[in-house]
């Protein structure tokens, strides 16, 4: 919204590309930046619906996005914008982003491709040949908050996973802090179906979601490497975790609820306390008081990451429960905060949406 | 359900075959009919899915039917079967049934090849060529509390459309009494997303359809000449109907809202009794009192049919309200029913379904 | 949202007061207002909570609306705000609206005691008594896109009714061109749970609602007199309706499916240019082309109302399907639209919400 | 359904009290005890609703259930029925059910009163003062794969909650076998809302459940001391158990995602035939092929508990994960299968509902 305010400052404006427009991580793009002061959309790109509106297949965008969608060129990208969102599936990034970069785009890429560093691990992983070393190496993980500074100034983020982002921001303080055992973390996620995407499988059938909840890819998720690879970094040791990943009835919203040994005894109101130090300064993670937990709702069409906690003495373990809105912290928001972090821009601008409730 | 009680029965059993078990009308044929006393499934059938077993595609049916699905051969079901059900596409039933009939099977076609007696109205509204006149002709329409006597003792029937079942129901009484006027019909139908088949394509996707409320096909769906035929023949009189179908977002369900100008002065009550009258010994209709309306989860996995009214002084319209399960009333139960009728049983046999609630 | 580009122009905000902060109304009207670059909201209100963080009861607002709820005073709001929304019930309004406009407050209200202009027929549908009379002859009755001008530089606005919002921008181009025979009218009207507010009963029950679809209060709902008092006004002679409002399984979102008879032969086409004629020079309202309806979801979490046509040459009548986010147009939107047109702001802001999809 | 069958041995039949007719497990024993060939319900009864019919609050037994419910008096009962099922909430059944019992009444009693032998224990997490010492040693716990034998022939049965019963059933063969470490296991629970009854409160309210996800009473909830008190028996050591429940945006449906050690490197493979053994001869028991998981949509309407697992060599933990149908695995549907094996019937009678799917 607010094309209001933004037009004072219409001639310094930073020109966006969006690829993969007509994916639900695209258009969730093209709705949150309609707010950005500080930048325009010059393209709006499809490699499948290049010439056609964009309201064609997304009429809730009619009047808004009147320009006709792009294909994917990075040199006439190049010709139009400054940065790009890459909102491209995992395989076809790996090719797409190089060219990009080296026709001088700023860019944030939102599939898998590369943020594993290790060539084999995505192999294994993703079932695809693994992108150039080199640009496996430039890519920098913008998990903003936990690697915001990393992030300032550089050309090319790889954005995290949104079963990753819900996970590490759940984990990061604790393990950091070494209260928790890395050895003893399990990860019970939970996703609604739009992080699936738009394609179209009896998977994602009304009739077969509604009033349904189903696991999948038990401990094969491919955000698992991942999540494997922030914790390595942190402890200084491999660590493993067991993660299974459910969808749920619902379009939006992810919740990880994660179990851990604790390494000491920690009460609910420790944990709080070592999670608000650890965020102090993140505008995008609320911790609730103790005793209160996040729901998904809470957090929906918003950039936000709600986090709580549950330490049990009769088993020593603690309970964490993330939420976040899948499509927004968990792809598009979390993208436009690490274009605000790379341009030296307030890493919340744009990005102030309060949650839809209800 | 109660294999138990049926047993008693064995040696008489009446030998069904169901083409199109992949599909959620055959699916739902096989749930009710596990109950049903006097027949036993002995072919499963599916052309695209034949040789593998069912609880393959359905896992809800692991341990029920363990048989594989056959492929489609009029022949072999001939040698299988005394009578089977079609839950096959349109387009399909049209050339299929005439085998199955010349077979010498007796055939239940829940598509909607065989309802239009009009060849040529068949062939603008379905854009396929119709079947043969004479199959066309020997079909018998089986509304199965309005056309139950034709159905008695025949060999074959066309089974109503889910919509045409909702409105044809909430409509003959009044219509047959001459309370309203046959000029001023206006029906505005929703459904649930069964009703549209376990094809995939965008407008089934999950997270198109939750959270949204979508008007397709306005006076253009293939339901409105079976409609239109059944008033103008009990009319005497051609009869035109506006008709609006809604895709709701839940699984199950089709209501109808029906709307026409009463002839006189007609009260609730006046409507309560007319069609308590005309239902008379009709086990699943229900005419709720007045003032009720009926909700659609109140007949939800039934073959009830229930149905309220609201007369408005104010402007000389009635409108009524009818509900049935889409997939049961609407096709696999109403189905059975005709078999029942077809075979001189009850008609209620194995059909006594308690509506699932909540 | 962006409080960013607001801060420039802090010193010239103007105070917002919202009564009845704890129901769906208010807490949207927050959520709107939030990215309003010419207000601050100075205080949020409930009787029912004052004293406590709205946080408590809405944890999605934590760090976003750190004040607690203050009561309902009006020497107190009008000494913190200029402006207030008045998202009380029906029945409360009627005497605290009174209140605030003596106090010297502008207000705009949102319930219904204000927007039939005759009291008998107020106290006929509504079963209160009605306000002092010469407080409904001061309201202006605030349908943006028809009203608009009436609407600017007045102290009282009476925000239209949901129904009634959808109903009549679905209505009045037709019917002021005559095109539509105002005898003729139905409106089949569907809405989301959140239409009938946060108190807790067994028919908003998830276990009740979910997989159902019901009708309710037909012909009998409150908002059928306000549509006939502005189409009355319009045609110049008494126009009653045929209205039944249904409950659909989903949280946000009103279609309205219209019937009427055409005075002529009328294309789509036709409807399409009469209605983007009328709305001219309207931010929110979005006409689809011929042959595309507009969808709920379209327009989840904006102020939008999309409209679309289906003439019918067999039956002579016209099908308008307009929808509209209940909690938005149909409330808090329009409320906030009103607030711009009344201080002489442009329409759309701080109301530029692109639609959340999925 | 089926009274047909059912009528030939109408003179034998067992007469059955429903206590709690207005609560979902009320209604639920009464849609599938209409099937069952060897009893007849007598008596609906609820304390709240003496006199009216059932079909008031619930239409949808409008025509099936045609008696006005009555009161809850232990004498009148006893002259009324053999059986009582007292589907009545905590707290409640403490002290009738001890009436029932004394008037002569076998009982199956859905409350969670005498689950636990500990009154301690039941006054800790329950709340409430425990029962009577001799009847909370009289009662059998119902969970009947597992106890069947214990409960056939006696007089008072305590049916399991329905997280335990989903949890039990997913953790006993393990467990048994010593394939698990009992000091690892975390039970991550998922349920639908009709699990928490049909009382309203804004915890239930559709547009707050809707599109959500949300977690409660972790490490709290009173299903814990009786899986605890299960476990602890069978391993012969306490167990303590981490036990987490989630609220999923669906009516029916539990799902338990269980994490353990295994103490010992097992395959998928070696899970699935343990499990088949364990259960072979439970009719209600699916275990599913290695590599398949249920969900929860496959049981619903139906009294099957589905099973499937994933072994991880990485960590050496397993998941598995068990689903029900809360309503009928979890509460009533087991209980009939209680009185199956306490009349000496075949476990299934009465109890062969197919999944309604989809």
């Amino acid at each position: 919204m607010s094309g209001d305010q933004a037009d004072n400052s219409r001639d310094q404006k930073v020109r966006v590309a969006i690829i993969g427009s007509t994916g639900y991580g695209g258009v969730e793009l093209i709705r949150l930046l309609q707010g950005h002061p500080q930048i325009e959309i010059t393209s709006v790109i499809s490699s499948s619906s290049a010439g056609v509106p964009i309201s064609d297949g997304f009429p809730h965008l009619t009047d808004i996005i009147v320009q006709n969608l792009d294909g994917v060129d990075a040199q006439e990208i190049a010709g139009k914008a400054d940065v790009v969102f890459a909102a491209t599936p995992s395989g076809v990034s790996s090719t797409l982003v190089p060219q990009l970069l080296d026709a001088g785009l700023k860019v944030i890429d939102l599939s898998g491709d590369f943020r594993l560093k290790d060539a084999a691990s995505y192999e294994h992983w993703y079932k695809h040949a693994a992108p150039e070393a080199s640009y496996l190496e430039q890519a920098v993980y913008g998990l903003s908050e936990v690697y915001g500074e990393a992030v300032a100034g550089v050309d090319f983020i790889s954005n995290p996973g949104c079963y990753s982002t819900a996970s590490l921001l759940g984990l990061i303080p604790a393990i950091s802090a070494g209260w928790i055992d890395p050895k003893s973390i399990i990860i019970d996620a939970k996703s609604g179906v739009s992080g699936s995407g738009r394609g179209v499988n009896l998977g994602v059938h009304y009739a077969e979601v509604n009033e349904n909840l189903k696991v999948y890819k038990v401990n094969k998720h491919q955000h698992i490497p991942e999540i494997e690879q922030v914790l390595t970094q942190i402890t200084g040791e491999p660590v493993t975790v067991t993660f299974t990943t459910h969808l749920v009835p619902m379009t939006r919203g992810i919740m990880t609820t994660i179990y851990a040994s604790m390494n000491n005894t920690y009460s609910d109101e420790d944990l709080v306390q070592l999670y608000r130090e650890y965020y102090r300064g993140s505008p995008f993670i609320r911790v609730r008081d103790k005793g209160i937990w996040p729901a998904t709702k809470e957090v929906t069409g918003s950039n936000y990451c709600d986090i709580g906690f549950a330490t049990d003495a009769r088993t020593g373990r603690v309970t964490i429960i993330s939420v976040i809105d899948n499509v927004v912290k968990g792809a598009a928001g979390q993208a436009i905060q690490n274009m605000n972090l790379m341009m030296g821009w307030e890493e919340h601008l744009g990005l102030r949406y309060v949650p839809m409730y209800p």
